[in-house]
């Protein structure tokens, strides 16, 4: 089953750095490891090497916080489609653990999850992954939604997000699918073909809040997209985002946690990195219904 | 000399739209065309389908604007390393002048120009080129600058980036090469490895201020740092793009016209659309050391 060079491969252990937390199964075997980056983009310590100057009195700082993998199958599989839907939730519940972990931790202000699958999302290794990054500030995207949900609530004393979601959910036209927990519906401002977001029906600011059975009907629906996804675009390259409030603002009224799947097929140019806007070819209504389509025939 | 299936050689006119304007040499044959863009990615007339639904009240608006291609050369060349200084100076002049039509279409707020070399860069066709895209409104990225601007002259009763020059030239650590009217740096922030500023010493909000003596020397000094760039990284892909003031605030004492050069080597992943940060491998210290030494070893 272990891939002779896959580091990340049962029995391979001894490649990477030694466990931070893990599941095991009922034999004792591990089925999700939390490992440290080797090749980490943030470090605690200021051991990271930094640009020696200053400008306009701003130092550089030492860019600061943990960076860590979750290896999420013992076996050497690319997705989690993969996986089964038990298996899956055994991550997501995981994610929900460590991300309590690093809340607890003084020096985190923030902590981001996201999973690169294919080399067009900038994975480096194929078998299953996520990683972690907590950071001792909220990275600017957090903080320009959080500005938002924020200025919304002032205005209408209500959270954006859920508002967001009931439009949606009367709309229509951009939904994927639902059930008692979550809707997961093409973004209005959709940045690449197929772009998908799956939130929570009920406020919660915090993935942290995630209960073991949302866990459960989480893992299903991802599976569901991500399978219509599949016979969508081929092949699937994707980032799976999670966008979660703030260390100390799980409470929250304003901001509501959600993932955004955004599959890679096309590069960013000149345009996008000059205005900060998205061409997407294909209109997110006509997305969703293709999506829709496919699910209806996968049963 | 023309490629037998490049729309953009000489003889080939017929494959793209009529021609806007154009440079011509002495014997009447153009230089330089700028032509509609045959797949344009905004339109005056609201031609461009949207999507269907409106959110939270805000209604889908059709991307409105222009969008034009320069094709700089009726020879088959790839960069504008490959043009003479003269040539690429008459590229640069029509910039400037295609930027001053625009601005004084009242329809328009902004104008945004790039150049996408390379396939990582986003380039479909590799016949030397740039693209031109006139806006009704400030797109995000050059809002945050203007606001930045803004709140600098505000505190200090000066041009953000005349200061943040003035720095550059005394720390000498980041400087790549300077000549009377530009100097070329590696920025502090540089999102990927060798991604290099050019702008003008004397304050300028606007590129439709650059004189004809600048065009030139401006052409001498892109080709110099392309040359550098093009030793560094194999093979070089890059974005140029053009930051400058938007319509009727071409004479702001608080923005600063230039141009971003930002060589494609690293692709953006989860971390990067999760937060807006950016993981960038090479210090621009050591970076632009590199550059200097290139420099240096061309004479």
């Amino acid at each position: 089953m272990a891939h002779s060079a896959c580091p990340f491969c049962a029995g391979h252990e001894d490649l990477t750095p030694a466990t931070l937390a893990q599941a095991t199964d009922s034999n004792g075997a591990w089925q999700v490891r939390i490992v440290p980056n080797k090749y980490p983009a943030v470090a605690w310590d200021g051991a990271m090497g930094v640009g020696s100057g200053d400008v306009l009195g701003k130092a550089a700082q030492p860019p600061s916080g943990a960076h860590e993998v979750f290896i999420e199958s013992p076996r050497h599989v690319q997705d989690i489609v993969e996986l089964s839907v038990a298996e899956l939730a055994v991550v997501l519940r995981m994610y929900r653990d460590r991300l309590r972990y690093w809340s607890a931790d003084h020096r985190t202000r923030h902590v981001t999850l996201f999973k690169n699958v294919g080399s067009a999302a900038g994975a480096s290794l194929e078998h299953v992954h996520s990683q972690l990054v907590a950071l001792p500030s909220v990275p600017p995207v957090i903080a320009e939604e959080l500005d938002a949900g924020q200025r919304y609530y002032a205005a209408h004393q209500a959270c954006l997000f859920c508002d967001l979601l009931s439009e949606e959910v009367a709309h229509q036209e951009r939904l994927v699918l639902s059930d008692e927990s979550f809707v997961a519906f093409c973004a209005y401002a959709a940045r690449q073909p197929y772009e998908t977001w799956v939130m929570p029906k009920k406020h919660a600011a915090s993935f942290e809040q995630l209960s073991d059975i949302e866990a459960e009907a989480l893992a299903k629906l991802l599976q569901q997209i991500l399978r219509g996804l599949g016979s969508s675009v081929a092949p699937l390259a994707y980032n799976l985002l999670l966008h979660t409030a703030p260390c100390g603002q799980q409470d929250s009224p304003n901001y509501h946690w959600h993932f955004e799947l955004v599959p890679r097929s096309t590069r960013l140019a000149g345009l996008e990195w000059a205005t900060g806007m998205h061409i997407n070819p294909l209109a997110p209504e006509r997305a969703a219904a293709r999506l829709r389509e496919r699910l209806e025939n996968k049963g």
